[in-house]
């Protein structure tokens, strides 16, 4: 096991009802803003669920986050911020609304061009207002963590941030709120989370048997509890495990004192850049064939996950790596993510485009051991076809 | 799954070589009070590392805590702390150092008697002095939540106390300074956290996957690695899942939103008091007695806690609840650790004693159902004589 720090201080208030408490967890003395994405948090009600439990308070708002967020949009709310003497944020909804809070939190009090905080890193980074979050979709983990990720189509860049100035104080997990979301939405949570897992678990031994144990028990969950949530949207304890899952992918836990990949994660984010295809889509497509390629390093974590995961211990090395990667995509379709790139209308000669701006980008070495060229990139896609 | 918070600010400064840069994660300008136990602290030489790391500094000691740490050895820190203006403590040892430290961290900033603390709860606690750990000893996980217990002989109490203010700033987890162990601590350790695990795990389902998968994955890597970490003192990656392990068996995660037991832990507690049995070894004798007694409450989750953690899942539903209790009592017994309180010099006559206490301090209503009475506590140890 590689020596780790281990520090994460967002408080979790999960469960239901636990937006009408939300009043005892902000300032008394807080000038609040309320960032929110699109018409959904309006139409299902959990913006005025939010209105309620802080009415007597002077409240701001701003909607309009996109999926992707952008920074020109975040820009406009660090102007409103100023414009309103804001002191407090509160995000209401999914990773995007999340994602775009935390940059929102920390431009608002940069001595300097925002733009900096993504090009030269967040080092300068010296402080960001707080904010708390309510989650509406359990997908990306940004509740929980201290990361994030900025479009900007100007640029053609997606470009991730972290700072330790960036948990969130407080987020509101309530599964019942996801019991109205679109099926899409919920299949695309359970992928993005399952690969989330994936890229922090399947590289190589390194002698860490909490972490991989708890990979591997949250992998199974999102097999067992995924397509059942399709099924049974309004079951209690599947969207409540499956929501806390979604959390503990990517709060710091499993990827503790481990080596990671994000191989896939960083070829989706081209994919989705070229034709904005679901990021989760993306992942669906990328991982299956990334681990075939990859199975000479990821040999013996691909028999771990074989047997771990999937129960699979019959057969040669090869036939159980190959069933392995066979259950992995069975279980993106399972859920109605289809997993070729033909699927989501890009051929061959749109591999290039993909593989160019990863170069653009310096994503000319990729995953645990740093190795994956543009070369292997297109191969892996060509496989994906 | 019940609703929860879950919120723990501890920072884990995990892995080789960590004290060496403890300096950085305490205030500069903090008067330090290194707080530790008997002479092995000393005899180790980690306290010397300590001084080493914190070089430069003005240093006060307290050393002496106890095994079962005593209220009046904490008042005599808390004067060592006025008298030399202490503004920050340092815990250096194992559970019962860290437990001592929280309690003379609350104590010393406490207004009225500190007895109180113990006797009327922790809700006039306002405030601590901020402290840090160093962990010598992996077991009890005090040095990643907010809880501890602290002995009066005088009043023949082991009290338990718990407030948000005691939760440690940072805990430094070095796997190498477990190596110089004696084998009766690694043992007890293993045993310690096995329970900690089995209390808030083996009552009855309630839906939470998450939960029940982490600690069926924890439990499985103790029982894996225990023994091997007594068979090979020094494999770094066996000593570092088993000391990560620890912590996360007590440090909220697997406890959050489910029910909890905790019968076996305040029936060792009344023993350890009765004759000074190892903590971790009257848990040894309590629990297996106790499954077997609780069969009928405990039934979904012992079949359950069969098949997922002990891979049992032939013959009837006795079968494999048997089968599953022997294989706790064995695997306390491959740990070198004894299962019957006749092993412990303690013979029929004595049970009333157990009782008795138990009752005196209105232990009366014990167990997920709140409903093992002292007539059912003197039938689980009867059996376990």
């Amino acid at each position: 096991m590689n020596n780790f720090d281990f520090h994460n201080p967002t408080k979790i208030l999960f469960g239901k009802g636990r937006i009408e408490h939300l009043n005892d967890h902000i300032p008394v003395d807080a000038k609040v803003l309320i960032i929110y994405g699109g018409g959904s948090a309006e139409r299902t009600g959990v913006l005025e669920q939010v209105r309620t439990a802080l009415s007597g308070r002077t409240l701001v708002e701003f909607g309009g986050i996109e999926p992707n967020p952008r920074y020109a949009t975040t820009l406009n709310a660090v102007k409103v911020i100023v414009d309103n003497n804001i002191t407090f944020l509160l995000a209401v909804g999914g990773g995007s609304v999340i994602d775009a809070t935390k940059f929102i939190a920390m431009a608002s009090l940069y001595v300097g061009d925002p733009w900096e905080i993504l090009t030269a890193g967040t080092a300068k980074v010296t402080a960001a207002m707080p904010f708390g979050t309510v989650l509406t979709l359990p997908a990306t983990g940004s509740e929980m963590n201290n990361g994030g990720v900025i479009t900007n189509p100007e640029k053609i860049a997606k470009l991730p941030f972290r700072s330790p100035h960036c948990y969130p104080i407080f987020s509101v997990l309530d599964p019942e709120l996801t019991y109205t979301l679109p099926a899409r939405q919920i299949a695309n949570g359970a992928a993005d989370a399952f690969v989330h897992i994936i890229e922090q678990y399947l590289t190589y031994p390194s002698g860490a048997h909490v972490q991989d144990g708890f990979a591997e028990s949250l992998l199974r969950t999102i097999i067992e509890l995924g397509p059942k949530a399709l099924e049974t949207p309004e079951d209690y304890d599947i969207r409540a495990s499956l929501m806390w899952t979604a959390t503990l992918a990517l709060n710091g836990l499993i990827g503790t004192g481990v080596p990671q990949d994000w191989a896939s994660h960083m070829i989706g984010h081209e994919i989705t850049a070229l034709n904005d295809t679901d990021h989760a889509r993306t992942l669906a497509v990328v991982l299956p064939s990334l681990l075939n390629d990859q199975r000479g390093h990821k040999h013996e974590k691909l028999l771990q996950y074989a047997s771990n995961v999937w129960g699979i211990t019959e057969g040669t090395d090869a036939v159980r790596i190959d069933a392995a990667i066979d259950a992995t995509r069975a279980f993106f379709e399972q859920l109605g993510i289809k997993t070729r790139l033909s699927d989501y209308g890009i051929a061959a000669a749109e591999i290039e485009l993909i593989v160019s701006a990863l170069q653009e980008h310096g994503m000319t070495a990729l995953g645990e051991h740093k190795d994956i060229t543009p070369t292997d990139v297109r191969r892996i896609l060509e496989a994906s076809l």
